[in-house]
């Protein structure tokens, strides 16, 4: 192979990464190939544009540490996660939807008790979130309940300090329940002072997301739910940047007044009640 | 815009990108979703999949220091970077063919006078390199002539040392003649110790690239000309891994015995004489 030129590189490109033993390698490979090819084929990028494009993705890679995955981001805000998630959860069924899981989950996540405060100390508006997790039959789970969300100014504990805050783990009870105490979140934009900041600035997008709860939640024999729950009223409902919104995550805060909270504690000031259930798919049959 | 689905979303990126003011940014845009979508579609990636891809392409970027660029040698190894050069230089002329700049031009080369040794002190055998630039009615050109290889075992310099060698910039004689010494490079394997490695493994492809003197020679009111010489025989020749030769470009060394150099200098061993007249574009009009 010597000599290829703009009609012959892409045959050729495709016999070399066809080598590959694996067959799902060889197809991810030459698919990636040809709609690569294809694009710039299109696009006819000049030198100094693909100079360009290669330190784009270069200092999106670059960008990325503990507490910040700027891929992830790329990959949202082009619409990329929410196609995957959709092409991962086909089944029409009683299931709760699913949505991006975004760059702000942490493995080392608090294990917590139900009724406890994930925001100890963070100031905001009280929230009471709850609700139950089931199976497409009704019967209530044994889950795994994991959930993060921003601070009162759209801040993620990571974008702000070393201490893991409004994020825990939890285990349901024996109907299926859970409930805990954090602070009310607030609509946000996604980390803009990097390349797909940039990006969506050349796009002329905002870079905001609409008030959520992100929840992650998993049980034997389910398939593991990622999701959040949005709010009603928020003004990025219409214009997620990365797409995420399901009508059926769309709800309401129960707003209440000083008294007894749902479960027992005594609050001496306004708060919030945020109340969903949930249902897990089955999982696939293997 | 809610409720995307695994059919809509394409629709709704494209409509949100195309907010872009400028209109290459809005075609690059909205080109970049719809075939990304398409590969996506495609394949149909698994979640796993999904978050393989984004650590991949961080790793890549991680991979990038100030003397390795791991972009470049994924565009280079999926051939898109002489997908590219060819879009950029297609105008059949007498101009010398063009290929991959790769990833080791260092921009603070050493500066030199016609007839040095790029190599002083390196091991291997000595090659005496000379050539002329012309433009494309023969008439010599005072050019910037850049020359950059790998030593006898297929090392760069930046790969090994923080010492640059067997790299440096001359101007043309008013013949538009350059000659320089340096010593033989050798075929070698692009750094695979990286992703782009573990991508050519998986694709059961060889890392190697033919032995090459890499050229960048720049001429006012002319193309730069970016471009290898390549060597007759060499056994990568027919599977450049980067998918760079073109036969125009292959050539022989002289092998000459001690004696007179063409430059006068007294040689005591055996040496090479690389030997290769370069033709310059005109610069489009603008």
């Amino acid at each position: 192979m010597r000599d290829l030129n703009e009609e012959s590189i892409t045959a050729e490109v495709l016999c070399a990464v066809g080598q590959a033993e694996n067959p799902r390698i060889r197809q991810i490979s030459e698919s990636l190939v040809r709609h690569l090819h294809a694009f710039v084929r299109e696009i006819e990028p000049s030198q100094a544009e693909w100079e360009f494009g290669v330190s784009f993705l270069t200092r999106v890679g670059q960008m990325c540490s503990e507490t910040r995955q700027e891929f992830v981001l790329l990959s949202d805000t082009l619409g990329v996660s929410m196609l995957v998630d959709a092409i991962n959860h086909r089944t029409a069924d009683a299931a709760t939807e699913t949505t991006v899981f975004g760059p702000f989950f942490v493995e080392t996540r608090p294990q917590l008790s139900l009724g406890d405060n994930i925001s100890p100390g963070v100031p905001g508006v009280p929230l009471f979130v709850s609700g139950t997790v089931r199976g497409p039959d009704g019967a209530p789970l044994s889950a795994l309940v994991d959930t993060w969300h921003s601070d009162d100014e759209g801040f993620y504990d990571v974008q702000v300090s070393d201490e893991l805050k409004m994020r825990g783990s939890f285990r349901t009870d024996v109907d299926g329940r859970f409930w805990f105490w954090s602070v009310k979140p607030k609509y946000y934009p996604i980390p803009n002072d990097g390349p797909v900041g940039q990006m969506l600035e050349a796009q002329g997008r905002h870079p905001f997301r609409p008030e959520h709860v992100h929840f992650m939640i998993e049980a034997p024999g389910f398939q593991t739910l990622v999701t959040h729950v949005f709010i009603d009223g928020d003004p990025y409902l219409e214009s997620d940047v990365v797409f995420g919104v399901k009508t059926s995550l769309v709800t309401r805060y129960r707003e209440c007044q000083p008294g007894t909270a749902p479960d027992g504690t005594q609050m001496d000031r306004p708060y919030l009640v945020l109340d969903y259930d949930f249902i897990l798919a089955e999982a696939a049959a293997q």
